[in-house]
């Protein structure tokens, strides 16, 4: 679908006042051909909108106002002309969706808001901003929980790859269910930047896919302020960023006088509208401006003072007395917007009724996505135990077996990887990729828009940040699958986390998880990691320890609507323990994998390591007649939601016996749950894998002596004595036993 | 110092085999004017290269012999002509730095080094790559601790950062040190890189700030041969890489026959020499070259098999049967290398020796420098406890008290901020912008290469991967400050990871930790990433209480001359306390702040949560009749790393009392010692500072009954029955006590 004309004329059904074409893309200087006559009221709506941001910001001294200030003509282009929306229903599914990448300046989102008339932003939120208030709709950065916000952004850059996300999710979708005459889905998505987002390695690369993506229906809006908190932008960056962004495959569109010139603005993004790659808009505007601290770094994060805010005030020709001052003229300015969202609306429902009429089946599915529901039948594709490899199998293939099956029968899966389709196993059958079809056509290679299987490139950060883009367009449309090395989760970090702060479920495939992933060495590793995702809020990190567990950690994963899963998987083939393994193990974080009720201690084992578990276990018993029971242990924070009562069950504290952890990772946290572990102390090294475990101790032959002397001391001194008393029995740093 | 004809015959004194001096710079095609007159040795040399390598991978069936094999003419242009080192003495100061950022190859750099007389890299050690022995000099990935590695890469786009790092160490030291007529400091630095170092954002972010500073003195070679993991790279990436990069200030060459064109990149290299800009050098090569793998993602990471390996041989007209052949010429024909760098690093002896003579004073502090030594009064910069603060001071602001002096006095201080100037209280006295002259001139702003104070832009990641490689140059030669808010260090994470994992001590200033940051909200309010750094090995991850606490965490950073210490501080006032905070304390990790013989429980403190533990043991004394003793934890791992005595010195396990943390982080970790806490089961809130500590139950009125309750129960059930029962006294997740 390349966008044109009756493209856009199509789009603008919904009247949008403005049908004008611009007639220049990609132009240096800004583009004429439309004047929208009411310059007088955008000055009064400019001037209004700035104190009010001063005054906002100075009720509670502090805050940002500059950037906000600076981009009042881009907020008018946007909400009074040229954005797709509806304030009475935030949510309705076509609309534009428009992502403050720099969230800082969060008051131009909700004082727009609240001009237009989102319900929930009243004169009393809004006031709310920085205040004590715990129920405010106004926190420091935009957050999703809130209505009109589709992402929640601040730490910088992460907006960017969020917008590419929403876009893909309707080019993906229009591809998929737009049929002629019939377009239920074509929304845009606007971006806002400030000096930042490109500084950002994770901005650049989303910018690099959406410019090989052709994602026309993306256009950045850049705040180019050129100040950050160090003063002038050029004090670290100096770059020709329009040349580099046409070199990443984006139209450019300069705006110079974007403080004020509305018109200019609404050319540009209706110049994007109609682009044929994704739009950069390079807006020239002025920090603080109005203020003393006008283009200045002081107008960046803190109030302007009393003082100052009167002088503004005075500046603009208003009454200086007067705090948060909007007159009815500035309000009416805005009065047409509501019911043209809710025109805008009722066409889309009126589209999506005569769809169904014509496409029934087609319907039926896309309604199911747009509920953002999981096709009914989707357990039949989880394959049951017996169907699942009884050979040593590595868990990473397991997760291709469950995983592929799911990604070919549910329409909502999105399948990616960050360069590694040979390593993750994902690629399934009839995989189509997602591609533009120009590029597909360029290239002679496969794929277009409704291709489910994405080719992230060598970019763990963006995809991660991308994909939760792709579930924040509408929580439950889109299931995404993100892949790579448990190791290079660690680039991916801060999308992984604003992915458990927002709540956007997903999967995550962490393969070549701990140092049984072997010649590559310490780099390729994971050591602290873990600790970081177990730690996380509405994280779940699951290590499964065979393929049954990996089912069961797919079930989890896929039943928690709300939070994002990590399943990190082992390189190396694994034994299968079907006769103990459990799915409904797994869904309760940790279980009794081999009971023995004359048992003498406990040994938790996880993931990889399991199968020195269970052969120490074994040694244990026949070279020293010591009783061991295992504990499955795949995940603490499933295993922290139950009940006191299954917890005792499963790790028996009250038996009074000692318990140890088995795991080639560092131990922190697991202090919790055992008495001594078996652990990592330092970083890994470059060996075969299973030379790897040796190497570091995770050798049954080894263990078991320390797990007999360690028994040995608990049965003398009794278990109260381990106390304050935690036992490391390898590594340099543990005392004790080995002292 | 401008690059200039006189600079490069000046650093071609050495007697480098090429004088002459290529004729165009910036060219789209390869440049002309020299023919090197070896046409067939390089022939035989590329052969018998590329036969080995995969005779290498093929012995242990692993490895990654394509793009090493592709990249072979670029290594006879580097090692034969162009670089400037010594076999003899791998360290020698001056040398050019060489960094393989796609450290997969690096069967590319052992096998040179073996050929050019390395002494580590004896055959029997270049055949150990992927072998089961523990004594490897020739692991997956290279190795900074092993002979011709400048720093460890494997994780893509690191080296990038940093070579820009170690480009940036020449250059201070060159602005620095420099005389006319004395140049002590002139180096290169190489940085190979493969498809996917400039699709990964740490890469693109140092790309950046390499053309802002102009460094002339950097080349990045792109070894393109076009092929990922996935398959043609174009598959993801398919923006114009060459524009892109002369958008970011770097002057480009293209090399299209890289495969066997040495010539053509001698030139390149040496246009790169004495360019005005950094360089990149776009290589064509052939991943798999020869082997039937050739052009395709299969010759990335597998070996060939026994057959098309002996069909590679034949191929090249060698013979199959022979396996790790290199004949007498192959090695004569390097044999001039280990000459000509002995005689390199004579002339630089003899330059420095005339320096120090002319420059008496200078070159003390040079030499100082060379052997990376702090200056020997570093620690009377340091203040004492009476001339720190003793009013309420937000901790950030006692660094800057501590670092600022350290700073204007200490030349291997280099202060560096991710654009936090106003709020990381690192500019100092006198202080002067490391900025390109140029920059400066054009700009009219200050700084030049002589400047310790470094604006890296809002690009964490870089930063603190720039950071390693300014201190990889030479170890102890800087010591780099970084500086952000703690929470956008998870940015950072892979660069600070590789940071501690290569053992290059730095500071890492984290500023506005925990949720006393307020009102940027939960996206600014760090939770789980403690665990991260307290998980991580080598890094010291300390949390000060106060400005005398701040001073010892500065002086345990400065004494840990092969880890990186983060100290994490807070954006509000803390309270200070120098009757019981310890700079000597600090150092061991925990100590006793207020001690009480006859306590009923031991409540642990930790950096700006101290404030609130204080005020709760006097509330329990007040209100409840329990006396509580504090201790002060500043450092896990320094604990540690203390007697076992010292440990019960400090906790008091045997006394039977129970143990509280407080802290405003996820609590994971802190089991070890504790047996309760006060922590952070979810994410923040968009709150200010005071209100969102007591939001989630940070206030004494609150803890102390709390506290209480726990205390009574285990009076009731006995110290024993808190075993497997770690309390959670706040949160949705505890269990016990509120249940």
């Amino acid at each position: 679908m390349a966008p044109s004309l009756e493209y856009y004329e199509d789009i603008s059904s919904g009247e949008l006042p403005i049908k004008a074409i611009p007639t220049k893309i990609n132009g240096v200087e800004a583009i004429s051909g439309l004047q929208l006559d009411q310059t007088d009221k955008h000055d009064i709506v400019l001037k209004t909108f700035r104190a009010f941001i001063a005054d906002l910001c100075q009720q509670f001294g502090g805050g940002h106002p500059g950037g906000a200030m600076g981009m009042a003509a881009i907020g008018i282009a946007l909400y009074k002309y040229v954005m797709k929306y509806s304030p009475t229903n935030a949510g309705y599914f076509n609309r534009d969706r428009f992502v403050l990448s720099n969230g800082h300046t969060c008051l131009f989102q909700y004082l727009f808001m609240h001009l237009v008339g989102f319900k929930s932003m009243t004169m009393e939120q809004l006031k709310s901003y920085h205040s004590d208030r715990t129920d405010s709709l106004a926190p420091g950065h935009p957050e999703i929980e809130n209505e009109g916000v589709e992402v929640t952004t601040g730490p910088l850059g992460q907006g960017v790859a969020n917008a590419v996300g929403l876009a893909m999710a309707t080019k993906h979708l229009g591809a998929t269910y737009n049929r002629p005459g019939h377009t239920v889905v074509d929304n845009m998505t606007w971006c806002m930047i400030g000096d930042a987002c490109l500084q950002e390695g994770v901005g650049l690369e989303a910018v690099s896919l959406a410019g090989h993506w052709k994602l026309n229906n993306l256009a950045i809006l850049y705040d180019n302020n050129n100040i950050t908190c160090d003063g002038s932008a050029d004090v670290a960056c100096t770059e020709d960023i329009n040349t580099k962004m046409q070199a990443c495959g984006w139209n450019v569109i300069d705006v110079y006088d974007g403080d004020h010139n509305v018109t200019g603005i609404v050319q540009a993004l209706l110049t994007a509208r109609i682009s044929q790659k994704p739009t950069f808009i390079n807006i020239r505007t002025i920090i603080g401006i109005g203020s003393s601290a006008t283009n200045n770094a002081k107008a960046h994060g803190a109030a302007f003072g009393v003082q100052d805010v009167a002088q503004i005030k005075k500046n603009f020709g208003l009454d200086p007395e007067k705090h948060f001052e909007i007159s009815d003229d500035v309000y009416s300015f805005f009065d047409d917007v509501k019911h043209r969202g809710e025109k805008l609306e009722a066409a889309w429902n009126t589209t999506v009724e005569d769809y169904e009429v014509q496409y029934p089946a087609l319907a039926k599915e896309f309604k199911l996505r747009v509920q953002g529901k999981m096709p009914e039948d989707w357990t039949k594709f989880i394959p049951s135990k017996d169907q699942l490899p009884s050979k040593p199998t590595a868990s990473r293939k397991s997760a291709g077996i469950v995983c592929n099956s799911l990604a070919e029968n549910a329409s909502n899966f999105l399948i990616g990887t960050a360069d590694l389709t040979p390593s993750v196993n994902l690629a399934y059958k009839q995989q189509q990729d997602f591609q533009s079809p120009d590029f597909v056509a360029a290239c002679g290679m496969t794929g277009d828009y409704t291709g489910r299987y994405i080719h992230y490139g060598i970019r763990e950060h963006a995809m991660c940040a991308i994909s939760n883009g792709l579930v924040a367009f509408n929580k439950g449309t889109f299931l995404p699958v993100t892949s790579t090395f448990f190791m290079f989760y660690i680039y991916a970090a801060p999308a992984v986390r604003m992915g458990a702060l927002q709540g956007l479920q997903q999967i995550h495939i962490a393969t070549h998880d701990s140092i049984g992933t072997g010649e590559d060495g310490p780099t390729h590793q994971p050591i602290a990691l873990p600790a970081l995702y177990r730690a996380m809020p509405n994280l779940l990190y699951i290590r499964p320890c065979d393929s049954e567990e990996v089912a069961g950690a797919f079930i989890t994963a896929i039943e928690a609507t709300s939070t994002p899963s990590i399943i990190s998987l082992s390189r190396q083939n694994l034994t299968q323990y079907p006769q103990y393994s459990s799915r409904e193990g797994v869904q309760r974080g940790a279980y009794v994998f081999i009971e023995d009720s004359a048992a003498d201690v406990t040994l938790i084992g996880i993931g990889s390591e399991m199968g020195f578990t269970v052969q120490t276990r074994e040694l244990l018993q026949k070279e020293y007649n010591i009783n061991a029971r295992v504990v499955s242990f795949p995940c603490q924070r499933l295993f922290e939601q139950q009940s006191r009562e299954y917890k005792e069950s499963v790790l028996r504290y009250k038996s009074g016996k000692p318990i140890v952890v088995i795991e080639a990772y560092a131990i922190n946290g697991w202090e919790r749950y055992a008495d001594a572990g078996i652990s990592m102390k330092s970083f890994g090294k470059s060996l075969p894998g299973a030379v790897a475990y040796k190497h570091f101790g995770f050798e049954p032959s080894v263990m078991a002596p320390k797990i007999k002397g360690f028994v040995d001391h608990v049965k003398l001194e009794g278990v109260e004595s381990l106390r304050g008393d935690f036992r490391d029995l390898n590594g340099s740093m543990s005392y004790g036993l080995e002292h």
